[in-house]
């Protein structure tokens, strides 16, 4: 079986995405395919690292994951085929690893550069469906990755904020706004393991403050502007029932902060 | 073949929806998996039980539909197994049923509590990847729902307005409002059945009145608001080739009347 | 295989469109169904067009493509099946083929009235679910079209503005507005075949000027306005990293004009 996921910028209901499903449904009829996002903000590499990052885990082992956020399509980028984990990827060379790459080494890479197992006629706009496409049906066939092109050793990565803990203070910032408007910053839960579970923990973001940190959404009120360890396994703010990025205003990038004591 | 939907309120695109999905794939890699919404509104389980009363049963006997419209995750809430009519379903046990157990009583309720068939590590912030996919795939396997959990008696459901009829008038509410911006009503085509077919018919609704009951939206010129019975076989009010919703600024809750004679 | 797509304007989402998959999934288990758009604006007949136009062409030989844009429905507008090129369609006659027939004339047609092979209980407001789907699912099965009902010579088409090109001037106009805000005209690669490749050449629109023919987006500055050749063979206009059709204020219809010498 032959798992495919598509993660995109195009949109959801885009047609652009159709064609990509209809170019592997022609090469390899029997390849599933699941779509992982097509709400990357566009031209947001960032964000689709994190779609990525949050969702590509939970897949069998060799799905095929396809990403096209690719602003430099046309323009010299690579594309390239990489192995992390025990998934496989196709997408432009920009970026789009980064989150995962930090959990997952990558332990194979070669560039896309040979045309034969691209669509006849490429286009200078659309790469994700005369070559990405393509290229990951005929891997599900069975295509050996070295017929690609050319090995190389490293990945572009983004520069990804590292939260610090210094004594009894972690400084992260948000890095993710989910679908409900949560606010998902680059603290672990493992960095959270001395912290206390009671009233002396406060979450501060942008002149707003937390006290506490909860499990649950639905521990407090509606309304209630809380912390807790999201289904990612990092700190998150959240207001219950309603959107915290709407509230707060809140965008990826603002500073966050964890003290104690 | 495995049927499984299904129904969020995560938004078109979320990456949630994919982890789930690859949940499922690797449990069970020949389970098919739809889409029925996930467009429900954040918490909004009453738009899910409208969701799924109007989708659920055009499935195959026996397609699983798994629903995550979840405040109260990670709280006392109840996650369960039910049969009603040909179809099954995994959800919190908080409403979702609602409008689908009104006409299609649960012939079977199992409280999901055993563990064994989770995954190995559950978040305390999304059961529907935790703990509903993976119980949804081993059921299509052929799980038997016994091993869930004790059987209860009774599902959680909503209070639910009933449309009355006294007379030659009929008093409903809108119940729904769909992706065309309709305004579907709780009045169903049987009460209507002796309202007779012409124009000493008015419909009410928040000030705005139309006259007759007609069949197509295209009986009458754009932007002319009409009533008709639509697909779910209830007393709708729309703007042909427009939205009912925006024009009208009508909500969920809004009474509609319907009078003759 | 059986591939079967839909295109629809109930919206991402919309759970009207899970009930045609329903229905497809009861009468035919094994047909692989494709979401190709569901993003089609409420009545727009062009727009469904254009992402028929777009996607439909990538699909396998055989795919049945379902297309709902359908205001006329319940009314005496004719529901058709059509072969036209490698693929076959069902879909009300309103125009949705007016832009695939441009370049793949039907070569058979026939009028969709016989009800044997729709759902037994047809609703008036909804034949996408009730006889398209059921239709499109039996074709796949292996149901001869000529069972639909007569055969008939001519699609109705909309009117489709045609670019001229006198001297060294082309004019055409904005035809489709895709998810990223890219301005598509029907000015076609081959009508800019004998224009130069140089700052020779201007392109127009809306009091809008820029100047030269560029391969990617990529090739210029952000938030450059830059036209080039996109992945359908038209000219496109488009602002580098943004949405062309919200920085100009432009939609469907607007004049553009290509001049050099």
């Amino acid at each position: 079986m032959t798992w495919i996921t598509l993660t995109t910028d195009f949109g959801e209901g885009s047609h652009y995405v159709a064609s990509m499903k209809g170019v592997i449904a022609t090469i390899h009829p029997d390849a599933q395919v699941v779509d992982l996002s097509h709400s990357v903000p566009a031209q947001s590499v960032w964000d689709g690292a994190q779609a990525l990052a949050a969702a590509a885990p939970w897949f069998p082992k060799g799905t095929i994951h396809v990403a096209v956020v690719d602003p430099g399509v046309g323009t010299s980028r690579r594309i390239v085929y990489a192995e992390l984990g025990d998934w496989r990827f196709v997408l432009p060379d920009n970026g789009l690893l980064t989150s995962l790459a930090a959990s997952y080494p990558p332990h194979r890479i070669v560039a896309i550069e040979n045309p034969e197992h691209w669509l006849p006629d490429v286009s200078s706009t659309f790469h994700g469906r005369d070559i990405m496409a393509p290229v990951a049906a005929k891997l599900g066939l069975g295509l050996c990755p070295d017929t690609l092109g050319p090995p190389i050793d490293e990945l572009v990565l983004l520069p990804e904020p590292r939260a610090e803990r210094v004594g009894e203070r972690i400084q992260g910032e948000v890095v993710e706004v989910d679908s409900f408007g949560n606010l998902i910053t680059n603290i672990t839960s493992s960095m959270l393991e001395s912290a206390p579970r009671d009233e002396s923990v406060q979450v501060l973001c942008d002149g707003h403050q937390t006290i506490g940190l909860f499990t649950a959404y639905g521990d407090q009120p509606e309304m209630t502007l809380i912390a807790l360890v999201g289904s990612t396994e990092r700190l998150e703010l959240a207001i219950v029932n309603d959107s915290a990025a709407a509230m707060l205003g809140v965008t990826v990038g603002t500073p966050v902060e964890v003290v104690w004591g």
